[in-house]
């Protein structure tokens, strides 16, 4: 008999097999808000079992692919800066190995962690950030490594015309100002995206999704709900088009199960990931 | 002085007179993620008083309508061959007074009890069939009664090219390949709708509605929450074209009240019925 | 050290220089179905501050304007004449003071303590109304004074014409037969809008929004769901259409945030609420 | 096949036969604090499937007696007057039949209507009272017919010294100091109930029970949870002992189900309406 | 790496050396009222976090012990029979490798599948069953393999004067009667569990906690809660006493964390697991 | 017309003129298992409207008494240092004031700021602490600054014999073993407290209830619920005594609202804390 094994379904091949690899980063001190981020991978490994491993939609089954669900990583609620650095380690491990790592967060500030260990490998990265918010604060509440400033923080490591966000719908004045000098942002959906893809084509990018882009209609389950965003099916559209880039490392967060009482955003959540994974699977 | 009678909104008229007969379904033992459809009945029937009897969509009004609502039926936990059976018997004694069964789920094995009875009936039956999930598998955790089969035992009844689906969106790869030779798929939404109801003008047609179909934005209310899927508008216009055939028996099934906090997914299921029979009705 | 102030976000201005003011208007005690509007005000304040006082859709920002919030009036419950009197008083002296008064409701019945206040000092005073139901039964359960006669009650005051309404897919058929000799209404969405604020361009206009209007996917925290609804960007143009009229009283309601577990609804409440400071506001 | 009938468990006798009838009185409008009382009697007689007929504790079986359900009142919301009247009226009737009425509130003010009924006709009534709170207020928020007065417009139509209440631990200064000349007050629990019971022999008494005399921690289910009450099996024993008396009204009320999330107090009113209807039935 | 392992706190051990096996049970096919016990093992593995392997009360570390857990079985929804078969061979193989299995239902019918496999090893095999209800029914909605029948089947198996339960406080008038003749019964609490203790020293008995034995104001989550149980500190006690007996199985059930908001009942139900692990352990 | 003035009831006088202030640490970011405490003084506020300023216990009333509400705090997420020292820099400005500070917590680590600063003051400061965890470890997932480590660090202030540990009921092996030889523990409630009482008449005390010590039935909305703890009656009774004491500095902390879905743990932390200010308040 086997100690009981938890993984995000069809994901429990063995390490040195696979080709990808998840694992959860259940952080969320930074949360200004409400916080609970720090619930969603457990939640979606524990939910996955509700959708199937095939995807109509791609003709495509995680049953023929290899991939490692890692668990989670166990990080000091409190100390951004050591959460970080332990991600940075584990993600670094990962590519060191040749495979590529998918982030379950966690609240956004996570994402920093795993860019950092991706950008030490691949110094010309691009970021493709799907998100409702911008992000690009210098600080808040006095704080450099917050939520609402990573994309600010990944920004110090890419430089300016790196990151590429779309959905943007939320931000203070300041940001949005300065983001108009420093990253590209097609506001409210995903108009511009077919350009952005060609423009990468061949480079390295590291694809992070914010979930909130989502319309909180199809994806309340989250701390900072915010009107206005797209549909499962414009979100499915994009990642199918952004999985034809050379994708080196991505991430999935901002689910925060306590407030998806229906069960419906985690649902999602669970088929996101396997779309995902499903679509940016190199064999 | 009487005793309390509760019936769904507008459906209060004495069997003897009415063309249409409401029943409940309240079954979910095989139910193989979350349970919870028991409940849906009583739960439409206190919840209908929240909407009107009338409708500004189709300019009709129930309380012009003569249709029986015959409470629940109290269906044995754990043995679904036996619930079958209640149902089916209900059924027949309907249809064998001229009237039309109306069943409200449950989870979506139920029908099978339902069509059996139709079937007999009518041996040239034809089904209609709105869903996310396709329900063709031959067996599911080992039976062969299973809600994710309930499409397969159907076809055991009605055979080939008899069945057509819309709104499919979730299924393992085998059934999605059987059901290739033998039943009619629509992906996603109603696309084809219209040929199908050209197609079987004049023929006998068992119209069951799992309200999954819809996406779980409107519709968070059910077990398995599939996103993805259409929106009220959409559902309400594919069946104001069905109601144009000859509906000789129909259900609507799958929603889960303990998952509905905010009352809405409810709410919306009274809508479909009451729009459903409002549409199906002939006097 | 100042005791704790709390007003919606960035509406923290002294009552003389603002030249708009918000006011709780917490009632519920006609409404039949689902209570719990009372405690919309108190919750919008408070999450207001999970939003940005700066709008990306109008790049105006609430910093830059003078609005006052007045708190909450104290009603009596279980006496609607009392409260209308106590609303039409408070919103009187808001007016005399030539401000523009935006209340928060409770039930859609405190639009009618608004609307006294205003009517009497512009005659010819027009209503925007936004909602999924007509509000214009005669009487209800027996009540004149009730959430589903408040439009009934406010052409008492108006009169023929003076009513426009979109969004409405509930009634029952007496109204609705009625309005079409008395009021001007667009069912379902914003069909007609743009000619009636043609029509209107000049006139004094009261814009009542019941949020209600928007589909329980995107607001389910409302006592009586109504699917087939609009969705927040369709709601958000409407709303800037509007905003180019003379308003000279504004009102949000129906938020009822014990049906909103996720909190989406209040947070698009706060949203909503938002976007319609920023455009009817006049330096 | 007959309409679908639902009545609380065990209570489905004919009216003429019946010795006990059962109502609704589904009103709550001046609740100032969390409405939701007016769910309880279609609560509880949903949800009363889940108990038995049968009572270990008293080794009756509600089968072996012959109680009516009347169904719900249906009382205009936002007048409490008039919902009073029809209160006053239907207890009455039943009254005049030689039946004892025993009403399921919605917010505590309805007793007022069921006692008003009760003293025509007993003219040297006797109130035993249950409560958290005490309900002596003159009037609350300027209105006299108030859930939190509703025992001083008891004591205008019994007097002094003919009211003995129970569990009380709440209440603002004045009504308290008030209530020490008017009325009989057992703070926290149920010292000198046998006392009282040895005084009330063979007088008319009518039972009111506001269940939020409970604990919240068995009894969370209401809109005013107030700490430090008393346990199920204290309750219980106290029914047992006033159920000696001569009983010729009752009622139980301030069940508030939308915030009894867990289904455990509906349970328990149940379990009590139970205990009730078995210890002062007679034959 | 290592794949993802999930165990309840404390319980990581490899099969071969550990002297206990978990496993989990999640069935509910046959729950009459409020199904979701089936969610119980998982939600308990993960919750375990939130307590110590450490108990205060008995100075005793899980760290210190050789526990496994092999997960959960998966049992066809809607076959009672198979899914006893299942655990009957499950536990068999427990057994037969001389460890102490301890089941987590699930609803209560699945003591029935451990019962059978610890009877067929010890003959002689004595109950000790704390519950709220009696389960001594012979069939319930004409199935005899029912949670409401439970033991009555266990009975089938060890005859009369064999089972012994504690904290019965619900029943229908027939199955309470026939237990008079054939089980021992302390109705509500622990009362003569000393004697009983006493009595069975040195026997095999098998131990059976449903957890609805705890009061519904200390273990809300559950499907029939049922007023008048007994405290934490009460069932612990008893369970000290009970793990002084030679106990050769044991189960904990009826833990429905969807009915579990605030999440205490799972963790009270943790606890449990924990302090009968700790007091029945054997070195 | 004044701005939104929102305080706990009866706390609404001049900072100047006050005794007593209180002010909320909304700060949560070491929770380790279930954040949320950060809403407690919002809610708190808010909810406090739902009691009397009058006390039946004491017989004593808040509008007697001169209290001021300072509001939150505004604390950086993610940085415990920071937020600890702008804690003691409040509280410090309070006490310099020679008025008495009672902060609503927040997870219990916020303690360590407001002991700080009233041990500058008080060097000979003891500490009466309410809990069911006994938080003294050196560190918790390697960091000092921790919820779970509060009372070792103020350990490192205060020194050997000064801190009094009522309820405990949780902790790791090694930290009991550690606070036997440091601190005075009373497991599982308040034996002993009288003597302790005794003990420190005279002296400075700073007064911390984490309001988890009472038990998850009274008390479930909170983070980490431990079975087994005290009720509101023998919390009451302890805050009586100990408030005879010299009390320097308090706090209340730990409610969640998030797991307070009915609402009565939010309204139990108003009572607690009314019943402690009028307790400890000295004219």
């Amino acid at each position: 008999m086997n100690r009981n094994i938890e993984t995000f379904i069809g994901c429990d091949n063995e390490y040195d097999e696979a080709k990808m690899v998840i694992f959860g980063a259940p952080f969320d001190s930074t949360t200004s808000f409400r916080p609970g981020t720090r619930f969603a991978s457990k939640a979606m490994r524990s939910e996955s079992f509700g959708i199937e491993t095939y995807s109509i939609y791609q003709n495509k089954d995680l049953e023929d692919m290899s991939i490692f669900d890692g668990g989670d990583l166990e990080l000091p609620f409190g100390n951004p800066q050591k959460a970080l650095d332990q991600i940075e380690e584990f993600a670094s491990e990962i590519i060191n190995d040749d495979k590529v790592p998918c982030m379950i967060g966690g609240e956004h500030l996570v994402t920093l962690g795993s860019v950092r260990a991706v950008a030490k490998k691949y110094p010309d990265l691009h970021i493709i950030h799907f998100d409702a918010h911008a992000d690009l604060r210098d600080s808040y509440l006095g704080e450099t490594l917050s939520h609402a400033s990573v994309m600010h923080r990944v920004w110090d490591i890419v430089g300016d015309n790196k990151i590429f966000q779309f959905g943007i719908r939320s931000g203070d004045r300041e940001e949005i100002y300065w983001g108009k000098d420093h990253v590209y942002t097609s506001k409210f959906n995903f108009t511009g995206l077919e350009e952005v893809i060609e423009k990468l084509k061949g480079k390295p990018v590291y694809f992070t999704i914010d979930l909130d882009v989502l319309d909180p209609s199809v994806f309340p389950g989250t701390g900072t709900p915010e009107a206005g965003g797209v549909t499962f099916m414009q979100l499915l559209g994009a990642i199918l088009k952004v999985s034809k880039l050379n994708i080196v490392g991505m991430d999935v967060n901002e689910l925060s199960p306590i407030y998806d009482q229906s069960g419906s955003s985690t649902a999602l959540a669970c088929k996101v990931l396997r779309e995902l994974l499903l679509s940016t699977y190199k064999a």
